[in-house]
């Protein structure tokens, strides 16, 4: 019996028909609009409030998302005292088995009233046994305890590595940073591809709270987490009906070999109606506030350095020049401008090879000038955007890059204007994997405590309609999935989300105020109206 | 010595360089910016506020408006013992020649308490010697004494149209509507080039208060102000170089005639720096408030109206044709879809047999949906949009179309979306030629009285920057002059507004209220800081 959708304020992002008073549903697709109430119709009261296509995020990373959800949250603690307190009070929780470790994330030490780094020392106040990491906020840092020291056998070596941070007597303090991270994670259990799955599905039941209704998933190869294990994970989940919402997945394919053999072994197209193996994930640089993006001139804040490409430009030709072959598309994560302009320059140059256009992307594209967007913008290249790393970023943007190339950052509103095709993301667990978030980031340029008063670049604002359009077809069309989602439109997917109140009668500052109520995947309602 | 312009906030529609610190002035021309502070130069201080480009109006009708400004002004009457007395009281203040005519505009019966159209008997109690003529705010009514009844000699003949209004002994009372008007004008005195010239000075002075330092004119021919004569008005006021601001003429020629002699015997370009001759306008349809624009469908509420065509295909594609031949734009002023659908069929059609493309425009284009607007894109057709009518007309839009065509009426979002290059125009007189005013409309939809709440048709909202862009360099590029007008570049003419604040921290309600202090025209300034 189909389902009418109605008593609601209905936005279709299709422009030839943009509101519309209800919508018809048979068999997980859109059959009308429009339409006459009647007896034959199973009807779903939205009760005044507004739907919209599905939700979608362009760019996240769901096992690690799911992962950090299973673990301790420790993003609250102001204190050293406070964080040995939550490891204290996890351990009792929490049924620790025999060879299990204890994870916890989220710790900063700028919110520490100690304001130092926590060591070993600290972690062992918890346990001495249990071997217990905790990573900081950033994921760059983490601190180990003893236990965790001595299943890596750290205690063991003269320590030479300058990211082991050790005591006066030259033995580690449980401080590591960057990749010597994995000198830790390498010795704790293998994750299992049931633990990938759990995350997978933890961080599911959070996108959907969250009201998306499809997700593009670039899963991090942690150092014991590999690529094959996740895609067998997602693959088992596919099989058995367990996705509760679509995924598109990002290929981290780091070389030439996991490349070539991937494409010899997979059909680069839709796995079912859940799951779908999306572009070439190519990581390319770092990050703003780590100042390590690669830019073309020196970071304004440190006059020696103009932070470091993570791909040369022959490996980055290769890989690309390979998936052009395979028609596979690339996204290439790039944040500093000469970063986007090596792989711009790469996909000119093989946009006169080739005769077909793929579908690239630019993850992230922060600091890309309106030159480099035209640039972008001829050579038929997209991008997914963070709208709320303008809320992180803004106050240190300048410190950065100085007051001119500021002007020239973070420029979502001069890509709409381009018609680049901007799909919103979240980067989670960067960021919470939270559109409305992102939506109010992109109408307001404003952070968590509306800050700054008339937001930042405001000549950078979109409007609420276009802020949707990037976080539902947008989306849809980057991951050449626009038609049939992104849009309420016939023949398309029944997939929409549900809002308390509608995004054009609320004020700009309000729009992060709104919740999802439900979303719905193929007709069926999932959450509560 | 160059100019600077300092001490601003500088905005400068440039997207390679939105913002800057100041700005270098020399023989009318921008030669740089951001420059160093020196003695070389000659100091402007703009004492903190923002100075953006030129502000441009695409399409307005400065005789008419200046005519006005130079008449008695009706608008503020709340009764007809009101109006009389503004008559009596105008008659006293003015020394009246013999043979001068007393003329008024701006009445409306609705804003009278007697709520009844004014005769020849109410308006003889200010004079019956004096010819008077006062119109209603719409233009297409007046009322006109008994002596410029006798003057026409309406008295003498037997009354058989049903425009010229008449008492029970079948003489007419004073009221005549549409073409019947003529009957009445043709007899007062030939407007000379003097009064034109008068005319145009005093819209020029009103313009630069508002803002503007460039306007695209269509000056309407009133049945006693021949185009030709106005054109001699606009010549000689260039020649003697009294124009205080930049004028682009749209040409009111009516008839393949008058447009082949037109052609013949002028240049279509630049006649000085401060006059250009513009496009063909072509006047095709009526309004959507009297119900005379054309529709593919009737009225919503008058079944058996689908509004009139001025201008049939046959004879519009002549016109059109000729303009072609001669590469000549062309402008045509059409509200309704049928309208905009014959235009843009015709422009289709002559793509194909020119192999070039000229920046034809449509002026108004309220009706045009989505579809519409697709293929006035890819007709690379361009659009004037007044604004301040989504204030003006929002309260009748639903009842004259319906629903459905609402959604699908004044898009101007869709229009930036799509690209087409949409530029702000007041239609002045129609809507006072204020483009902040304008902007404000543009970003809000809201009318004078902040209604509706949020917004009318609130996903059709632009941003604050997309509002500035459709008032400065849109208007510069319709008028083919974006080589030299419109941004804030080196090479381009200095002309820039300076507003009393920076529209882009202000609330979007508190934009109408920024005033535009001051005006530079080839770098002079005109007005106070």
């Amino acid at each position: 019996m189909p389902k009418l959708f109605y008593n609601a304020d209905i936005y279709t992002m299709d422009k030839s028909n943009p509101v519309i008073e209800n919508v018809l549903v048979e068999d997980g697709l859109i059959i009308g609009y429009n339409v006459e109430v009647s007896e034959k119709y199973q009807k779903v009261d939205l009760k005044g409030k507004t739907l919209i296509p599905g939700l979608c995020d362009s760019h996240l990373h769901t096992v690690m998302y799911g992962s950090e959800l299973d673990k301790l949250d420790l993003s609250k603690a102001n204190s050293i005292d406070q964080l040995i307190k939550m490891g204290q009070k996890y351990l009792k929780q929490k049924d620790f088995k025999p060879n299990e470790w204890m994870f916890g994330w989220g710790w900063n030490q700028e919110n520490f009233k100690e304001n130092k780094l926590p060591t070993a020392q600290d972690l062992d106040k918890i346990s001495t046994e249990i071997p217990i990491v905790f990573k900081r906020e950033c994921r760059h840092v983490l601190t180990a305890n003893s236990a965790a020291l001595k299943k890596a056998k750290l205690y063991q070596k003269e320590i030479k590595n300058e990211r082991v941070y050790t005591d006066q007597n030259n033995k580690p303090n449980g401080i590591l940073c960057e990749d010597a991270q994995n000198l830790i994670l390498a010795a704790a259990p293998q994750t299992t591809i049931t633990d990938i799955k759990k995350y997978i599905l933890k961080a599911s039941a959070k996108y959907l709270e969250y009201g998306l209704t499809f997700v593009q998933s670039d899963d991090l190869a942690d150092s014991n987490i590999s690529f094959t294990k996740t895609l067998k994970a997602y693959f088992e989940l596919a099989d058995s009906g367990k996705l509760p919402l679509r995924y598109n997945l990002q290929l981290r394919l780091t070389n030439e070999k996991e490349l070539k053999e991937f494409i010899a072994k997979y059909n680069i197209s839709d796995y079912n109606d859940y799951l779908s193996l999306g572009p070439l994930k190519i990581w390319a640089d770092g990050s703003l506030g780590a100042r390590t993006a690669a830019l073309r001139k020196a970071y304004s804040d440190q006059a020696d350095n103009e932070g470091q490409l993570l791909c040369s430009r022959k490996k980055m030709k290769k890989l690309v020049e390979i998936a052009y072959k395979n028609k596979m598309p690339v996204a290439c994560h790039a944040i500093g401008d000469r970063t986007i302009e090596q792989f711009v320059e790469i996909i000119e140059e093989l946009n006169q090879k080739f005769d077909y256009n793929l579908r690239h992307r630019i993850i992230h594209s922060q600091l890309a000038d309106y030159k480099l967007l035209k640039r972008i913008k001829a050579a038929g290249i997209n991008t997914d955007i963070q709208p709320a790393f303008t809320a992180s970023d803004w106050k240190i943007v300048k410190e950065r890059i100085g007051k001119q190339r500021e002007y020239q950052s973070y420029l979502w509103k001069d890509m709409v204007d381009l018609n680049i095709n901007a799909a919103g993301s979240s980067d989670s667990p960067i960021e919470r994997p939270d559109p409305i978030w992102g939506i109010s980031c992109l109408v307001t340029r404003k952070d968590s405590d509306l800050k700054p008063d008339f937001g930042w670049l405001p000549n950078q604002k979109v409007t609420v309609q276009t802020a949707l359009e990037i976080y539902t077809k947008n989306g849809a069309y980057n991951a050449r999935a626009e038609n049939k989602l992104g849009k309420i439109k016939t023949g398309y997917k029944a997939d929409f989300s549900i809002l308390s109140k509608n995004p054009f009668y609320v004020k700009p500052d309000e729009l992060r105020e709104i919740k999802v109520d439900a979303t719905v995947i193929d007709g069926n309602l999932i959450g509560n109206l």
